[in-house]
């Protein structure tokens, strides 16, 4: 099968799965394991950020994040289909007490009025504004990547009202390759970031959030209170240095695919592609005028071997990802447009 | 001065003072209070439901309806203005653990479409969409009434999908008043229903919570945890059940004059209001053309013995209830139109 | 009938009454209720606080207190008996997130090396301890007073140790009685205190929560989310008014006769009652030998006009208050002997 | 170093790390990580229950199981040395609004009066009691195995009053191994198992939760809301799965050891240990009259190349494990004597 769900669904290397064999080891929540401790400080200072902490997935190195930032009964200005906000159960008003504000956003990216209005004054009937999130690239707005200026101006208008700013930057390093802009700059801009170890850069598990010292030390005992806590990790975090360190280059090669596999689908009657959108390995494709309905669609695609997956509405999503090839991209718009054509 | 900031102001009325002083009263954490027994059972028959619950303010009666239908961790749908949202200080996330859905609606109308598609299906990343929380009048949106078909369709998404659905009436009266539909009408198309006797029914204190007898059993061990178990409340529930017996009929003078002071005001170059739009007791008026802030504005307007409020943005909003006469009304535009000229 | 289950079921005086009808009332939500703030004052002033905050209960004042001492994941110290623990609907963990750590006391009084050890130190694994309730007269230890020495030695141990400390005084006003301490000297040793209105004091609603000005600030918001944020709620401070400057001194015959009813029951074979214990109104009876349950006990003293309540496992708790006189005493002792001797 | 401070600082052994660079792998969000599964179902297996979670911890398998079993606001009965109260940083409040009830138990087992008197009635002021969680062995009572037969009268208490148990089963295969009683006899006495995979048995990383297939399915919702969701997480579950089928047997040695240091310590003066209460790998040392404070004594300890832990007041934890061979029994035992000899 040629599997474009996620790019969640990489394979370890040869590479990775060696160097899990072989790891360094020790007692992490003693702080002794050297390799942990070894992706920990790589990630920070690739990030400019002081400390790093390693956690089992995008979403508890978000929530986390929140946690440590906020305090019960705050809210929280959200995108509204950022990813903490729309795929991580709720948990911010479960686990934090945290009331999510949501603003619409254009490619990911909140207008600066309303976010600037959304910020509570003083009111006893209002809750306290305790955190900004942004996203970058931003998923459900199609992988696209937040300019740096923007990040810039939120980071402008939050200090301005004394807010930090987390960055979900579980796709941070596709938004490097894109843009040309390094890792560090955009962690400038913010507080903390989350970035993925697990996704385009296929580590088998895992992501890292960086931000001061002080941060994650608060951090580290909020992870060890959602269970995050683990001993022998090196094992898992060996395999991460090597996504970190060599696996974001190729990560380019992702994105041209990504962009001809647009292209391809746009061509065909009955799919609507915005191939301007596609800045990095996310294809949003609206099979609405197919006449078919996404699961309809997504059936028959699967039938010629090839998976992509339900995304909303009349909605599909392809993400090109390190174990996708060129004939798969020809294959996959071979198959997209077999199934619109057997309606 | 001549009060407009809100229709929470009203004075109790002589026949209240005289109620509270002569209240038949008991233990009520023990059932035992007669006068507050009494209110409960009157509101529940005036709104066709099983059982009342006395609580001690609107936020109260809306917040212990919510922890009531719900489970931790759920989405609760709420228009984006609503008041459980906006003006009860984050509680549903800090007290409930519950993420809000907000969406965006036209004169306090969450469009249909959009209610369903932000209904969550079976997903392991989505939480489970537990409320759909209606508010009538909406305050926000100027004191609209929603239609009781708007309802209807309303309650009929929500029995499709299995949610409940509560009513935010703090204002519910004056939506009776205005359309003619009686309160056990509104009530049959939803859940439960939080009304207020403190706003323009002019009690001193306190709201009604309605339901199934179950569902108010319920609701009163939630009502103990936020500590609104009362002791001999009957002193309140007597003013109460004066402004739900006495009071209702009286909202239609306090309709006029809002619409005829926002007529007035909408005669004042500088000032915009929406005339059509004043459907009950709440006028929202836009300074921005004024060249004042509303803050400005205020002021100036306070010097000449009128009070109004401040409503976000370059709003101001003026409410009318028992208090507010018609020489008020007149002294009120000529106020505006001074405070408009003085720039 | 005679009604012993609690100084809760007190009927508001007749002056009470009258202060209802004829109190100065405004909107409190924007500070303007004069009676509320007299009260807020009076009772700041009394208890040498800077600041008050009305609220509608004891268990909304301690929760409100408690909520405004603390941050999510805190770990509370309280009596293993305390009511924030027992009574309080779980709301500390409900509410605020907070673990509680209850310490078994004597005489409601937690053994200072157990409080000690209970402090936790840094460590990854623990929660932080961010609160110290005690509890003055202790209701479950049967009304016994804290000594002022005992409540400056928790105070000295706490400081040390950076944790602040709250005093539910629900009955604090017994113990000032009692003991010839003043209400100001026992404040004095504590950061917080609650105390009730409404029982002993006979008020027919309410409590005061007291503590530096910016405490009162921040809970008032609190109060505000728990929905006790009311109108014209002067018409309930009123009676709190009368309630705090001319019913404590009277609280002495409550303690009168509640000894003697201890010793009265003591001498009724089957009835166990630590009479040394009885120090202010409650008087703990334990009717194992009686051969009844306490069910059957309270069921056939109440056919004899008298209530008392049921206190877990054998015991059934009476309390005195203001609307108990000699001759109920000896009718009250008289029912019990009779109602073990009807076995 | 010998390292006798937890068996959480145990080594992957080379047939783990082999498995770990051979899994087969797959998205375990998908469902779809053979490996993982695999390890779920022999867990579900060997435990005798429907269906098996892989977790990252104790910590998180424990707090997941009781976020599945009970709703907001409801108590838990916790003995007052176990890990989910003790050790969990206070999570079960903090993301659950529970609140603990502890009770001190004797060997690790609260007493069954105690318990039933916990239960709480139905009573407007009370939480409703929504589980008990035991723990076998118990850590910080020694190690110490509950019987059988203690967990059945338990389990019948819990069936007659409505409430669920779980087991908070860490090191329960030590107890396995020390009763001879099976894991499966065990799993029947409760609703829900956590077990280590980490600890005595040697993994890298993570427990296992089992259950009825339905609870599972609740519970996989809320392991990815605290982050544990793990894509290629069969790299873990590969040393898990060997951890679980060949490890267990060899649990012997580890007690067998523990209790010749047990009883080596035991002849020191200055050091008083319980031997009898060395059932398993555990063993606690007061070191109170060697005159030596616990930091003192573990420091000079340490500098004769052993390691152990502070575990409150004056008590020192060794556990054995797969690192521990006899010579360093020997050794252990010598270095303790030097260090008492030093002061």
């Amino acid at each position: 099968m040629i599997d474009l769900r996620s790019d969640t669904v990489t394979q370890p290397t040869t590479a990775m799965r060696q160097a899990m064999a072989q790891a360094v080891v020790g007692d992490d929540v003693y702080g002794e394991d050297k390799t942990v401790t070894k992706l920990e400080e790589t990630a920070a200072q690739m990030l400019g950020k002081e400390a790093g902490l390693f956690v089992t997935s995008g979403t508890q190195g978000n929530q986390v994040a929140i946690l440590t930032h906020t305090k019960r009964g705050e809210e929280v200005i959200v995108e509204a289909d950022a990813h903490v906000f729309y795929y991580e159960v709720g948990a911010m008003a479960a686990l934090g007490g945290l009331q999510t504000r949501p603003i619409a956003g254009e490619r990911g990216m909140m207008p600066l009025t309303a976010m600037e209005e959304a910020i509570r004054p003083q009111n006893i009937h209002f809750p306290e504004t305790g955190l900004i999130c942004l996203e970058n690239t931003h998923n459900r707005a199609g992988g696209t990547v937040l300019p740096l200026s923007y990040m810039q101006s939120v980071k402008e208008l939050a200090d301005r009202n004394h807010i930090p700013v987390h960055l979900d930057g579980a796709r941070l390093f596709n938004a490097v390759v894109a843009s040309g802009i390094s890792a560090k700059e955009y962690a400038a801009t913010v507080d903390s970031v989350q970035f993925c170890l697990s996704k385009g850069l296929a580590a088998p598990v895992g992501s890292v959030l960086v931000g001061t010292a002080e941060f994650i030390e608060k951090a580290r005992k909020w992870r060890k209170m959602l269970g995050g806590g683990m001993r022998q990790a090196g094992v898992i975090a060996a395999p991460g240095l090597i996504a970190l360190t060599q696996m974001v280059d190729r990560l380019a090669d992702d994105h041209v695919r990504a962009k001809r596999l647009a292209q391809g689908l746009a061509n065909i009657r009955g799919i609507v592609v915005d191939v301007d959108r596609v800045e990095t390995n996310i294809v949003i494709a609206d099979v609405r005028d197919s006449g078919l309905t996404p699961d309809e669609f997504l059936a028959t695609l699967s039938e010629c071997g090839v998976l992509a997956a339900g995304f909303g509405g009349t909605l599909v999503r392809f993400v090109t990802h390190v174990d996708i090839t060129d004939d798969h991209i020809d294959e996959t718009i071979a198959a997209a447009a077999f199934t619109t054509r057997m309606r």
